[in-house]
């Protein structure tokens, strides 16, 4: 596995690449590399003949007080689970190789953003727009893998990809899960013993949204009724949101139809967690 | 030569193109062409294996009270010319074809469009920047040939390849002029018999700032103030602006030094004439 540093050096590597017909799988990260990572990593294996992580932490999609300066990074033991998972490359590029100069171009995502967690991230997903357009400039893939856990995220990068004509498939990985059913997460060593069992109660809610939904039931308030008093009755955390839309457009429903969410984000004492379920209906 | 009007079959070829190792020349356009744009497909057509063109009139780049439904429009006439030049595909979507839902990215030029022609275009680069990104996706071309009348879209399009790593080589090709040097445009057949006799004075003009600076001046005002000078006693048009900055940063100037550019434009009855040249210092 080699690490390239410089714009130039990895889009020329890239370039010889997709002249000599390899497919290019890509995987863009901040580092600090979990399981959700490695299960994007070991699919772009499967599906592609090339397989290039980026780690960049991007500082453009930092909110002013959120934790830039103390986000995790750990690039040796990245490199070890990347080579690991079958990386055949990282990108690890500094800032400044990033962003030289002073953008002319702006990238704002104006829709898909003011929903979920997106509402109160202000220019989070303009930050993740414009990287993800260097990134994809840079390393041409022909598939891009982004976990659903993180699913607004694949929503906005849809978005990106058909506004742009972007010659790459978007390829949503599942969300990897402990036996238990609770989302895997860095954070979940943040709770607590007793917050940790009724964690996996967060998943369980959404199977109960599902079911309601297999069974006919069409109200999106039905559902999300639902699925809030089910959480009520078996945790003690917070219940920021639970809200449900299409997917991928992430429009509110007035009869749930196509291809829908539901996700929801629960605060306890030192982590915050958050989960989803995609239902073709 | 052949006419592509979908995304998907333009995507498609050039992507067999990419990968058999053609060198793919783009040049894009909104159509009726004129001997600035075949100059450009005669440039492309010199330096690639594969030359295309396209042709759209992008609604996008218009303002509410801009021309976009009286755009001149004659596809054969710029069928036979592009084939003439050398072009080998035309590129031809409709607007639905280009725009088929309301994009969820938007892109917004945030330097180098408030001087010059810009300055009263509010927006009109947001759009150029917009249908370029998409038609390079689209292309994918090794290089875009952009006529240097246009040295503002040049900066411009410099911006966005470098903000966003297009693997791109801008070509930025002068501008083709009548023998006294009158740049050529097709609304210099809106000139009177008079008009047009001045006329090319203004590049007469440009040529007197660029004595001045090679004899050894450094102010941009004394050089500015001399060109309107020039202008003033030999021609009746209303001179708009004269202006210098660096090029392609369209930065304002104390001292002349690097590259720059000394554009002007002039209003007559009919028409509205711009011209510019630039000067490595």
């Amino acid at each position: 596995m080699h690490v390239v540093d410089t714009v130039n050096d990895m889009q020329n590597i890239c370039n010889k690449f997709i002249q000599s017909g390899e497919t290019i799988g890509f995987v863009p990260t901040m580092g600090y590399l979990h399981e959700g990572h490695l299960s994007l990593i070991k699919k772009a294996r499967e599906e592609n003949s090339k397989v290039i992580i980026s780690i960049f932490v991007n500082p453009l999609q930092f909110g002013p007080n959120e934790d830039y300066d103390t986000y995790p990074r750990d690039f040796d033991r990245d490199k070890k689970l990347a080579n690991e998972a079958g990386a055949d490359y990282i990108f690890h590029p500094t800032v400044n190789e990033m962003y030289p100069d002073d953008m002319t171009v702006q990238l704002t995502v104006k829709k898909r953003t003011n929903v979920l967690c997106g509402r109160n991230r202000k220019g989070h997903f303009d930050g993740v727009a414009t990287i993800l357009l260097k990134l994809f400039s840079i390393i041409r893939p022909n598939r891009a893998y982004f976990g659903l856990k993180d699913a607004q995220q694949v929503a906005i990068v849809d978005g990106l990809i058909r506004d742009f004509n972007l010659p790459i498939t978007l390829c949503p990985v599942a969300t990897v899960r402990e036996h238990d059913g609770l989302a895997k997460s860095s954070r979940n060593v943040n709770l607590t013993t007793d917050e940790r069992l009724e964690a996996p109660y967060l998943y369980k809610s959404l199977l109960e949204g599902e079911k309601l939904i297999q069974a006919g039931e069409r109200n999106p308030n039905v559902v999300i009724t639902t699925v809030k008093e089910y959480l009520q009755s078996h945790i003690k955390g917070f219940i920021e949101y639970v809200e449900i839309y299409s997917f991928p457009s992430l429009q509110p429903l007035i009869r749930l139809e196509g291809k829908i969410i539901i996700a929801l984000a629960v605060k306890y004492s030192k982590a915050r967690l958050i989960d989803n379920i995609i239902i073709k209906i």
